[in-house]
């Protein structure tokens, strides 16, 4: 094995006994037709089941919806990718000479793909158990970093929680004008929280996307308002009493 | 443990050591707290992952997106629900009076959520080698009994891969009619193989719908007309040349 593999090797924390599956796992489809495409399908479904069962043991008490939905959120291509950028995977990949001029080692769903090859090749290489600490290795300092009440969720969904937990009446959305052409039209939206006197207001292409802009705005500016109405420990009670 | 749930493990081929784990299991939510949707979020990804590394082994030349496409269908509701009728799951599953009166336990969502959360069961009870064990046997039946190249395709992507096979140009679809108001739409679609003089229709809510139904019956005539045109041995011959 050459010594640039051994230096991700390190980083893994985990030793192959057949180099070429490593190899295998950093190969592009515009390199070879020996590539990552099918380890890649096998490493998407040990990715799920492992922090499946990781997260169902270390959290006994989320329902099975918050479970899928923090899932949902570590296992996409943006947290892959995160974790694929801490590794330097970009200095190890393989790609086809297209790949390589136009800056295929930055592109996110290639990264994605290849971390989770990897992790199929080390399945087939060490087994699942060998998979298995390789990701929770790799995602316990990720668990540690995130909000588990509302990672992966929306922003109306976090203002409607929000307000919730201060009694407080739901926000209204209306819209208030819509821009362009049939084809290429732009909504703003107006959020209002009366209780709070927040009333802001947010723009996108479609009035889904620029109410979760205005959402977004209307809990920042809650947050400052609730801030100078109450005092800091009576919120700190009120959160508490948020959390399941 | 009860008799009952004996017979049940007999048929599993897998003896509990804790026997609360399969009476969780085979508990809907509509009986009590602690029922089996936890298990069952685990089981969906034991299932996911026990199939993926199941057909990576057993079909070394199937591509990723052919794997994808029989995984899919292998773990879709429908294939868990004939398992589950042939393990005769619905006898042991506990539902609440609710469920019970208006018959739940043939309800297929019930007994496909019950069947993996018995993966999600057995997977806690005696690991993930004793789920995949599981798993396997459940499925190397299916398997055996399926034609890898066609599960999973609609009518219209097996119609153009057919004629393909003999060369034939594409068939071509058109809108004949469309009727019903405006929210109650009939289409009516016809499909044409100028080569074999096969000219056939079919009708849907929708015109995928319809050109899907009309596929199925294009695919029936071109059979019909191929069987007179080629000689029998010749047919076998184009048709092992299609197999990948």
């Amino acid at each position: 094995m050459s010594q640039v593999l051994n230096l991700l090797e390190e980083r893994l924390q985990y030793h192959f006994h057949d180099a070429e599956l490593l190899s295998q796992a950093l190969t592009h489809r515009s390199h070879s037709a020996m590539n990552n495409e099918r380890m890649e399908f096998l490493g998407d479904s040990i990715l799920n089941f492992a922090v499946a069962i990781f997260l169902f043991r270390r959290y006994p008490k989320l329902d099975e919806g918050d479970l899928s939905r923090v899932r949902a959120n570590l296992v996409k291509q943006q947290s892959l990718c995160e974790i694929a950028q801490i590794l330097g995977l970009s200095d190890f990949l393989r790609l086809g000479e297209g790949e390589l001029k136009s800056g295929g080692f930055r592109r996110p769903s290639i990264l994605a793909d290849a971390l989770e090859a990897l992790f199929g090749a080390v399945c087939l290489d060490g087994g699942f158990d060998a998979a298995y600490a390789l990701i929770e290795r790799l995602y316990v300092g990720v668990l540690d970093r995130v909000d588990l009440k509302t990672l992966g969720k929306d922003a109306k969904t976090l203002l409607q929680e929000y307000l919730q937990g201060y009694k407080i009446a739901l926000p209204q959305y209306s819209v208030i004008a819509i821009h362009g052409t049939a084809h290429n039209q732009q909504f703003e939206v107006e959020c209002i929280v009366p209780k709070l006197n927040v009333k802001v207001d947010g723009s996108g292409p479609s009035r889904r996307a620029a109410e979760q802009v205005a959402a977004k705005k209307a809990i920042e500016a809650a947050e400052k308002t609730l801030a100078l109405t109450y005092p800091k420990a009576e919120r700190k009670k009120e959160c508490v009493a948020k959390v399941r």
